[in-house]
């Protein structure tokens, strides 16, 4: 009998661990290392290329093709004119504190952060209550700050409670209030810090050799789409809703960065604007994921400095109110979707709403799939309502209008009062000026316009123009009530924006995908399912002496043409080493030829997670694995295909 | 009968037509249009998009997957001291002039080869030989230098095409030199220009808050490679060769770009580094295409001033010694299938070596494979040996060993003379200072060990280390000859660089694909192959109505389970205008479902080039167009096998 389960849990998780895997099978690794490297930058090696190619790949056919949507590949090197548009230039900022004798520098809100924590977890030791024990190892690596067991008065502790569930709700002024009113210093050297300063956070450079053309890396790709925004609406033949979508590198100066994949200063980003009219959000595949059940922690239950989560379907979540349209609610489930389709473990993510402080200059309402993981809580895809703010920005700086227009089956039928000029008669009255005269009038309510006809009407009136004052009287113009019929609506159309940081989802994946082998701790394994994984299937040769060479390509050949990206691993060591190996890269299924394989052309096949192995004929083999890989069949089924393999096979 | 075959030459081509398509279309546009744009910058809509991730997912599959190549990516943002070691802060620079009087910056060698080659042109004019004649629009477009007849002395003529045969040859100063004999001007403004300066074409930026962290972007992604070199080969197993690859961005700030999608600031890039025993350069694939034919123009043609190709096989191109070696010969004739099979013209390729002084500073022979279209010949993949000096430079720099090491199957037995200290006379004497005159002796050459031998046997001798002297005697150590068996050889790999411009080859692969239809100018065809096609198959049902829908949904999902990317227009125009507009998008078929589709379960495909229709059963036609997209038959195969539609089906 060959298992079909294993117990992943028989060690605790190890970071550690994790991070030395990691960078021995250079999945990634801090980039410019041999220069003494770089903080917040990073180099994906081949296993890391790979599964970031597999994420990608899988992205793309869960939304843009699923979804027809049109994808774009738009400019990073950006003229600060974009930026100063869209708010960027004066608001894209963090707080930072300056140690006030050393002059290094410190986030601020990080910083009320870890102290704060600290005290609390010193409070809770002092209390003799459990309280994890720090490795010296993580402390050093995350900079951590020292717990000392100094018990706290029960008011403090509120308080302290209160400040770190509202973290994110904070200006600068208020953190640093926060830092003199509870004697806040940089942990590392005990001074006190500066009054929290705003730093930008895009990269600056200048485009060009004559160094008068100011530009910055783009920190999102969102920009990219709404200024495309015409021609997108054009290529989509005019229709609405329709979404573009782009997957592409953006760039963050981060402050000081120090949490792995985590916070980096250059990552990839998958992007989604999706163009809906402000009058209708509904969405009309809404119905296929009305039951998607998400785990909601709402605006509300945040401000009253609670964190548990509603668990409600898409459906309800709407009707409610708590998720504020359907386009929103369809979007956080197809993203759930997404994430647990690559193996995010459905019981640690949660959608959690930005509070009213916390959400970004341009949105109305914000929704983060936060994923859990060994630094707690991390924010993946932000989904964002951001309204008609982009749209409309661009189109008043350009004066390029960004606008949908809606044929309306039934014409909207209204009267009121327009000019009508006397062509001539002005022409002889006011020469050059009347053309400016005209646009004032033009420019009139319908309430300025009421007056003017009465003025009118008792015999003439004055109006200021070109900075001069004019006499006009009922032969330059009257004022007349006309029936206007009006078919087409012109709307700036609202984007809803979900927003994907993959390095990141990247990361956590494989902390969910990580455990030790029960019988041997030092034994890790990636169970990285076979849509992600970087190979799908190693071949493996019990040596590399040329006799097996025939049946190594024709293997090759036969999964190439199933589709199944497999590799050879003929390296000098022994077949339970190299398999070894290939579990800490993830690779799911694992293909051994021998002697036997040889002279009666059968062949085992290897399962990662559970190390049960089949064996059947060659071609029968490489069907199963096939349809193992394409996620037609579980590893259950598979043993009820294939025998077992002992381990021991006759060679005659 | 249904033509198999169409004639593509009736007009000539016309950029004019093809621009106004990939605007009309969205293939691409200039970036930040609607501000006015920044030249050198463009975004790729959606058929665009789709066309380069469809030549990346070829150029993956023919090198990255099919010869096992290591990939990664690297970060953009790279800190200065990179970019000091690897040379390009002091080289990676253009000339550049300035016009005397507006300021205006011009690239030097661009300059002199817009006014020579009007200069010849009005030479041409005025002795009556035939001269293209050049419209309004292009001029404008292009910045041409205006063409005057003026007749110009043979000896001038002889002058210039050498001058131009040889432009890429020369230094800054020499084209300040040419620029005053030949009084070569702003042709803009006819003012003077100034000397030549050199611009560093990097982009410049700072990391951190502080400032004080320069950092530039990439201008080539092959230093994130070797700052990986370690790791790779560790990866590797320590075996070589092998090779990494690296699909993505890099930025060069051009002076004054101008000609669209060939010179532009931000690029995507892939880049091959293959690491080779500088002892022995061989390939072991090199016999699969040792037959393959390559159009060379090697160096000494060039330097003749002619610019003729010669054809021959790479096997004997190698074995002349035209090209290098075979590592070298591989990748060129890898390039050219790779080209030739996403559609580029065999015709218009050609292998360009580089002159002595054009090449990179890194460079001991490069070979560019060169593609004509409307501006000429221009290189769009360059082949470059590396040798070692990557690898050198920046082990020197960090003291990071970067090599490759190799078992003697003979080891090397040599004799030397080896200092003997000893130690404990050593630390009496010298006690802190030991350690550094055992160093400084162990830094000695042969000949200064002999010497020092001398020394020692007749009495002492005086050695100078930490800035101070010291007499050292037989009592410190001796020198002695010993046999030293060396059974690992270390050595720095050569690295072969082939480095793709993926935004010039998509741009002159639609100049290639571009043709108008014989009756009727005004429709244009991109003839794109299917692997590339943004779209592969559009599904066309007669009208939007409901009736359609089931049928569209089935052949939708057939055509998605058989792997074929389809697309259905149910806009609201002609089924022709469809067609047409598809016909602008390269796509290659098109299927019609109509009334008799919903009645007798028949479907119409349509060929692109010949416009040709079939007609079968749904699951007939799917199965057909199935494998004409994965080109396992050609279009010649689709008529024997389906009937020809007439163009009026019955309904009963």
């Amino acid at each position: 009998m060959v298992a079909i389960s294993v117990n992943k849990n028989a060690h605790p998780f190890d970071k550690t661990r994790l991070d030395a895997l990691l960078n021995r099978r250079f999945f990634y690794a801090p980039a410019f290392e041999i220069y003494g490297g770089v903080a917040g930058l990073y180099d994906y090696g081949p296993p890391g290329s790979a599964l970031q190619a597999n994420i990608i790949a899988e992205w793309r056919r869960h939304f843009i093709i699923e979804e027809h949507m049109l994808e774009l590949d738009t400019t990073i090197m950006t003229p600060a004119p974009v930026f100063e548009t869209s708010g960027h230039v004066a608001r894209f900022a963090d707080w930072m504190v300056k140690d006030t004798k050393t002059g290094d520098v410190l986030r601020a809100d990080h910083l009320v952060k870890a102290v704060l924590e600290a005290r609390l977890a010193g409070d809770k030791e002092a209390r003799g209550l459990a309280s994890q024990p720090v490795k010296e190892d993580d402390k050093k690596k995350k900079k951590k700050v020292k717990t000392t067991a100094v018990k706290l008065e029960d008011r403090v502790v509120a308080e302290y409670e209160n400040i770190l569930a509202q973290l994110d709700n904070y200006s600068g002024p208020e953190l640093g209030q926060i830092c003199r009113q509870y004697s806040i210093t940089n942990p590392d050297t005990g001074n006190e810090v500066s009054e929290p300063q705003q730093f930008n956070l895009m990269f600056a450079s200048s485009i060009g050799p004559t160094g008068q053309h100011p530009g910055y890396l783009r920190p999102e790709t969102a920009q990219g789409h709404f200024l495309n925004f015409s021609r997108l609406l054009e290529f989509n033949n005019g229709r609405i809703p329709f979404a573009s979508a782009h997957i592409g590198k953006s760039f963050r100066n981060e402050i000081s960065p120090r949490a792995g994949l985590l916070r980096v200063r250059e990552f990839t980003m998958a992007e989604i604007e999706h163009y809906v009219d402000p009058e209708n959000k509904s969405h009309e595949r809404f119905g296929e994921v009305r039951d998607v059940m998400l785990a909601l922690l709402a605006r509300t239950t945040q401000a009253s400095g609670r964190t548990e989560v509603s668990h409600m379907s898409v459906g309800d979540a709407v009707a409610k109110s708590v998720v504020a349209n359907e386009t929103l609610g369809y979007f956080l489930a197809r993203v759930q979707q997404f994430l647990l389709r690559i193996g995010i473990d459905p019981a640690r993510l949660r959608f959690r709403q930005h509070m009213a402080n916390e959400m970004a200059h341009y949105a109305t309402d914000c929704w983060d799939a936060e994923i859990h993981n060994s630094t707690g809580w991390t924010e993946c895809v932000g989904c964002a309502d951001r309204a008609a703010y982009d749209l409309s920005v661009h189109s008043a700086k350009t004066g390029h209008s960004l606008v949908a227009r809606q044929a309306l089956k039934v014409p909207i039928v209204s009267e009121k009062l327009v000019p009508e000029f006397n062509k001539k008669n002005f022409g002889k009255t006011f020469g050059r000026d009347s053309s400016a005269i005209q646009q004032t009038v033009s420019g009139f309510s319908e309430e300025g316009l009421a007056k003017l006809h009465g003025e009118l009407a008792q015999g003439s009136t004055i109006i200021s123009a070109n900075g001069k004052e004019f006499t006009l009287t009922s032969d330059h113009l009257s004022i007349e009530r006309k029936t206007i019929k009006q078919s087409i609506r012109e709307f700036t159309p609202n984007v809803i924006e979900p927003s994907f940081g993959l390095g990141r989802i990247l990361y956590i994946l494989l902390e969910h995908s990580f455990w030790c082998r029960e019988q041997d701790v030092e034994r890790g394994v990636l169970s990285l399912p076979p849509i992600i994984a970087p190979t799908k299937v190693l071949i493996v040769p019990l040596s590399a002496r040329e006799e097996f060479d025939p049946l190594v390509r024709e293997v090759s050949l036969k999964l190439r043409k199933a589709g199944v990206y497999s590799r050879v691993d003929d390296s000098n060591t022994s077949i339970g080493k190299r398999y070894a190996r290939n579990d800490e890269l993830g690779t799911p299924f694992g293909l051994t030829l021998d002697f036997a394989s040889v002279q009666k052309r059968t062949m085992t096949l290897r399962e990662r997670d559970t190390t049960g192995q089949l064996i059947g004929d060659i071609d029968g083999v490489i069907s199963v694995v096939t349809d193992l890989v394409q996620g037609t069949i579980a590893w259950a089924d598979a043993c009820k295909t294939l025998p077992a393999y002992d381990g021991v096979q006759a060679v005659d």
